[in-house]
């Protein structure tokens, strides 16, 4: 890019920067209600432009349209469900301390009153391989809209045509449904990224993606003079351990599970379950090895494809592992279902080499002797959204193993399975996307899910104010019905 | 320091550190109601070694008796009120999603049951100002201990001998009460302190005190390995706007408010009201540079002091800048009350250099000829903790300027405070003792409070979990009692 060409993309940043700071604060001022309306407009409209988003998406993505079909759903579907957050109020977490001069602290306690307001604009960086659920309109989207921030989009290079499509689509719907022009911008291009994360009118950032890129937007959002929350989720290798009895029993189905797991969307999500633990000389190890896959095809872009090979062929290539299924063929172009094979002594000797993610459909087979060593194992892990135990409720060998793993996953992951396969994050209230670093930058929070609002709002107190100037959800005679805790 | 004693000095961080993580893994195992009792022993240890803890504080700190009598009653209050929350249950914010084979979303809900568990090992950093309330015992220690996480204390310089007495105290009373050895230990030293930071088993810290060491060691916890959140409370200027009626109406009452907020604690608190706005001319002028204040008296250390005199020599420098009261003499050893005295337009020109905290009994008055101008002062503000008004609900033009500064002060500050002083924190389930950076680096959280113990838990989801293996807090029929969100 010429000094020109740089000039002319750092002004058009800052432009849309100003355009959705001014949005967000005509958004955060107004009524929830219109709120919950303007996104469930939004939703609708991106459902009736299903045919030509999805047509789009497959044109850049290379994933199949019933997969787009699907995300699409979940995206409008993560958007209502935010609306209906933005309507019910309990996300405000009001809290009511009446005044009371006996508070045993002292001094007499004051009238306060305790709400969750927005944080202020929030700049989303969308991922590659969801191009509608962690894209323009995608869960960070919904949740920085639903309380009450106008949200600046960098779009994801592997889909910009979409992402434009998509941004049109709801700047239309929000405008029909009076929403502030600027509601949900879209930029394009690291450095405009980069420049609008710098932009001191940005109050927050979500990330999906990569460990170096994430920790490198995330180094620069704390280098900020005024530092901003960055929430950014980056790497997990979302270990899966199998029990002994349930190996004997269940192998079939355990290794169908597993397969289907590594291969749904072409292995290309941050749950997909890399590493599998399984006693050696299972029943299991065959199945994984014959099992019939999808057919070998080219992942989601070219840099994405090309990762795969790379890190794939590095593991392969380390002294203590071999190949289980697939190798070089399907360590190629276009990929196919690879599975790695070594024993959990050698991944002790060397976790960072043997752990680490790669993203594709492949994984890790691990084998071990002694149901000891599992434990071992998940002690030298690193953070992971997700962790999963497979075992036999009526084993006592299986239970027994599950509860000495259970608190160390605890300590380790977001999310912990059991006998249940960790891809396919449902949207719910109870749902928990995160962990631990490298899992993500911020271990206090979830990226999906209703609990994700918080990353966008920040509490504001008001002492001894008059009711008159206090905002609606804080009066006395609750005039929204939201829910108010009183004097705890 | 030479190195044989820095390597003496690490080795005993780490001798330190581990301890804690030890202590911190039994007590996060431990139920809840324990938790409760151990604190409430502690309290009452506290408050029973009151006479020998004030003594030591007063020779450390040169803070008087019923100043520091007070704050321990504060400290233990606190203590208990989050063995309240510990017990209540409510903090773990329990969250149930039945199966759903309907869900909207394309795909069955599974059954996902959240909770928040104990982020692991916290650091404290104490502060100088508050030898009990912030420090060893203080409020981050007792936020820290009711998520279940044990403490380790980096010292404050100006008070050391008192840190090790409190420690005493809380480590005979916590075995005592079958707590683990090492629940709260104390290093001491800048170099201890950054290293046991540096600690890859420590996954938390706070400190409150000043916008460069605060960010120094904010920027020493993104830049580990695995970072950590980092609570930082660091500056404030707290500004307070007087409009026109109630200054001509009130003009004692406000004055002398105003100078028993600048002058309590010697004027070393964080929420000091720094910045007065008031009419030009109003009799609230001549109050201030008349009425009796406390005599000239040392402050915490000689550090501060130091501080006090610079910062303030500086301002008083500055071309725009007269005395209102005080002056040379009183910007001296010992300090006494100073005000100093500018007009908004000088403030709006030169905000970098007038809108600063000065530690100390003083403050900056400012004189507005046009109330206009005070939505334009609150504009250019960073971050804050606090902001106050100070109006008369039965005039219009109070009012009307009220309106249009409250909606900014939300954007800058965490506690908006009407006709009453910010100083005096009270501790309650709906205080906010934070606000955007510089007031803090964590504006999502803070600092006082109930809601102060989300700072240490972080969300843990189960996926179809049998319920033997679940946390009771989990379990069908809820066996603890504690609140349960169920399908939202």
């Amino acid at each position: 890019m010429t000094d020109d060409r740089s000039d002319v993309a750092a002004a058009t940043t800052r432009e849309a920067v100003a355009a959705v700071a001014a949005a967000s604060a005509t958004w955060a001022a107004g009524p929830y209600a219109d709120r919950a309306r303007v996104i469930r407009a939004i939703a609708d409209a991106l459902d009736s432009a299903a045919d030509d988003l999805i047509t789009t998406a497959r044109e850049e993505t290379r994933l199949p349209e019933a997969r787009l079909a699907g995300e699409l759903k979940r995206t409008t579907f993560q958007l209502r469900l935010f609306a209906d957050v933005a309507e019910d109020g309990a996300f405000l977490d009001v809290r009511i301390d009446r005044p009371d001069a006996d508070w045993p602290m002292g001094a007499p306690r004051p009238d306060l009153r305790r709400m969750l307001v927005p944080i202020g604009p929030v700049l989303v960086f969308a991922a590659s391989n969801f191009p509608f659920a962690f894209s323009v309109a995608g869960g960070d989207t919904a949740a920085a809209l639903a309380a009450g921030n106008a949200v600046l989009v960098k779009a994801h290079s592997g889909h910009p045509r979409l992402s434009d499509a998509t941004a049109a689509v709801i700047s239309s719907a929000a405008r029909s449904a009076g929403a502030p022009d600027d509601l949900v911008r879209v930029i394009h291009g690291t450095e405009n990224g980069v420049a609008a994360l710098r932009d001191p009118a940005i109050k927050a950032a979500s990330f999906t993606g990569s460990i170096a890129g994430g920790r490198a937007l995330f180094d620069i959002a704390n280098a900020r003079p005024e530092p901003i929350p960055f929430y950014g989720e980056l790497g997990s290798v979302n270990p899966a351990f199998v029990a002994p009895t349930a190996a004997s029993r269940r192998a079939d189905e355990i290794a169908q599970g597993y397969l289907g797991s590594i291969t749904g969307s072409r292995g290309q999500l941050c749950t997909k379950p890399g590493l599998l633990l399984v006693p050696a000389e299972s029943p299991v190890l065959a199945t994984l090895r014959d099992a019939e896959v999808p057919d070998s095809a080219p992942l989601l872009n070219d840099r994405i494809q090309q990762g795969f090979v790379e890190g794939l062929t590095s593991m392969s290539e380390h002294h203590a592992v071999s190949v289980l299924r697939g190798g070089s063929d399907s360590i190629a172009d276009p990929p196919g279902t690879t599975l790695l094979f070594t024993t959990v002594d050698e991944v002790l000797n060397d976790p960072d080499a043997l752990i680490t993610e790669v993203f594709g459909p492949a994984g890790l087979v691990v084998s071990y002797e002694d149901p000891e060593k599992l434990p071992e194992l998940a002690r030298v892990l690193d953070g992971q959204l997700t962790a999963t135990i497979v075992a036999d409720e009526d084993a006592a060998g299986d239970i027994a193993l599950a509860r000495t793993l259970v608190p160390i996953l605890t300590e380790k992951a977001g999310r912990i399975l059991w006998n249940q396969w960790p891809t396919g994050v449902s949207v719910t209230h109870a749902q928990q996307h995160g962990g631990p670093y490298p899992a993500t930058t911020a271990p206090t929070t979830t990226a999906v899910g209703t609990a994700s609002i918080t990353r966008f709002l920040r509490p504001v107190s008001f002492q001894n104010f008059p009711g008159a100037l206090l905002p609606d959800a804080l009066r006395d005679g609750n005039p929204l019905g939201f829910p108010q805790q009183i004097d705890g």
